[in-house]
């Protein structure tokens, strides 16, 4: 195995830390990434791949375990990266692409991290492990949480999807509502959880979630031919998925199996309700200002404030890429295109995705002859509650 | 491309049929099975699978393709095996797997019959196609017509879960609610549409639905290694998977993958309010007689007389299995365990393959160290409102 050490995202130049104990951010607030030997990965062959099981674990040089460790996998990532003429016709694309995340356990991208996560608190003795969630993270904790015998506490805040709640509460988890936002979910998760010693999976706030996100990077390349897409759009709360993204290129590029130079631009979406990376990129900060009031139906875009707010803004600025909001109607919108046009189940959080790429055609910020990739995170089910079904016949 | 010709499944000696036009039904009222040449396919070797896509379409030699066509994919299919060691050590079972369907697109192993059915649909001219459903076989057909670019008109009881009909719509297609259950929806679906010439794709009266779902078999192939398991639990309603799994098994042992007398027992799981194959079976019939009054809160068992039911009654007993019911209650009770012990969403239907599984240790009809899978054909997310959530903090 390559997996090595802990080093602060920024880096602030604190020293390496051991991976082999439990470690949340760094000393100065940032969080940890997981480093591997790069140049001991250099002889590891893609040929390699073809005789793997078509989930993340296919990588697993790339993640963090060491020998002896068993992934907990319940047949995440790996998911289809689908053409789509349809929309491409109606925006006048030539490569349109879907990553489609809803084929993941719990119907969401967030599968990903939580395999990853699960895995390393579970190797760590964890009993216990918990997370303050928008709803999704949530429900993919419980199912991973469940898969490794763990103790799973989810803190949602209370005018959540009900449908989040119940799949929590099917998946073993104990669900707590609380007053206010994942923020305020946060704070009371950690409050109930330090003196008990619970694990703690906040966005960020351990390392490991991120190295499941990193994934969808290696698949598009993998998916792609070994060369990466031209333009990426992906909605961003938390960020873990941008931010994730981008390490996986940096690496795949370090151990020599996509040309470097060529990576995607980078289109951060947000909801017109809570856009505090829009804000920040527009002024040019390198952090950014939570947000009061923060209001969308695309749950996971809820996210006033973001502990990986630098890294996902030096991300969209180093790929050339950018960030914009779209309305909840305009999501609405997304998703029913994406459904009535190539059959594809889309959240709120894919639908913004679409809104978006029209806004960047419009613009002309986005050529006609790029290979552009929407990244639908989560699947429609969990918020049917946010369609109104009109064209039933009685 | 070895796909040849249609035959009567019975078979009653009416020749053959030829592909290239639209058939739904023998001449005698049997369902018809799409074959292949399948000893031109002994040259095929399971060496080439190596380098194919994670999708039923990797064992494209054995589907009802021609060269030319191009099948409609979102990714269905290669869902994985999982292991699931809690609930086997509560069974006393040492190899207790369960193949998740919920990883396909719409969230069920209906997408499976549709991308083939639809993808030959496409091919054979049709530009509107219906089916009547207890709900999942809607949504998918939704799904799979919207990537062909056909219009979709979805029949379905009018007191069916209200995620099907919202997925449906989302989705693109035409729903219509009609008084009483599958088989007056499928009456009305084809009263509306013969005079239009829409392609019915109706459980069984197209032939093609059944390839997709007979790559189930090919997969637990596969994934054991080119065995079979010992057991199969499988929850049946119209039958399709069960009956296309039995046609698989005879199609891999006739090309020389899997070694021949060794399949599984094949055991039917049904609602106590609607078994017709049970009590069939129980009887000693060829064929079942219709239920009055079916009822459960699993959609996809509330099938009260199936075109098929002779095929699975011929499929259960030539494999030595046996079909059993279980209670509402119990398949609600095996959702929970699935998700609390395994971290995997189930519905009601595969609920009820543990509930059965339970009933058949106990008995002595499965043996400890026997290698049993159950199918989850589906995920919960659309069968939320038959669980209660009384486990959540305020």
């Amino acid at each position: 195995m390559s997996f090595t050490h802990l080093e602060c995202s920024r880096p602030c130049g604190a020293p390496a830390l051991d991976p082999r104990t439990r470690h949340h951010l760094c000393r100065c607030g940032a969080p940890l990434f997981a480093r591997y030997d790069l140049a001991a990965l250099r002889s590891w062959t893609r040929e390699s791949l073809r005789d793997r099981e078509p989930t993340l674990w296919r990588y697993r040089e790339l993640l963090p375990v060491f020998p002896g460790d068993t992934p907990i996998s319940l047949g995440e990532g790996y998911t289809p990266l689908l053409h789509a003429p349809r929309l491409g016709a109606e925006l006048g694309l030539s490569a349109l692409f879907v990553k489609d995340e809803s084929l993941n356990p719990t119907n969401s991208f967030k599968a990903r991290g939580q395999s990853t996560a699960i895995t390393r608190a579970r190797a760590l003795g964890a009993t216990t492990v918990s997370v303050p969630t928008a709803g999704n993270a949530g429900c993919a904790m419980a199912a991973y949480a469940a898969a490794a015998g763990l103790d799973a506490r989810v803190f949602m805040p209370r005018d959540v999807k009900r449908a989040f709640v119940e799949e929590c509460t099917l998946l073993g988890a104990s669900v707590e509502l609380v007053d206010g936002l994942i923020t305020d979910a946060g704070r009371i998760a950690a409050q109930r959880g330090a003196p008990l010693g619970w694990y703690d999976v906040s966005t960020l706030k351990e390392p490991y979630r991120l190295e499941g996100k990193k994934t969808m990077a290696f698949e598009l390349a993998e998916q792609l031919g070994w060369r990466w897409p031209d333009v990426v759009i992906y909605p961003t709360g938390g960020g873990t998925g941008l931010i994730g993204m981008w390490k996986g290129f940096q690496e795949l590029e370090d151990i020599g199996w996509v040309a470097p130079g060529q990576r995607p631009r980078m289109i951060s979406v947000q909801a017109d309700g809570c856009a505090p990376i829009v804000a920040a990129f527009a002024d040019g900060r390198d952090t950014a200002a939570p947000v009061t009031d923060a209001h969308t139906i695309a749950d996971g875009l809820r996210v006033p404030s973001a502990v990986g707010d630098f890294l996902m803004l030096r991300a969209i600025r180093d790929s050339g890429g950018t960030a914009l909001s779209v309305s909840d109607e305009a999501m609405i919108d997304g998703m029913r295109r994406m459904g009535r046009l190539e059959g594809i189940s889309a959240a709120p959080e894919g639908g913004a995705t679409l809104a978006a790429l029209d806004a960047l055609v419009a613009s002309g910020q986005v050529d006609r002859d790029e290979l552009v990739v929407l990244f639908n995170t989560g699947g429609a089910l969990k918020y049917l509650e946010v369609l109104s079904t009109s064209s039933v016949s009685e």
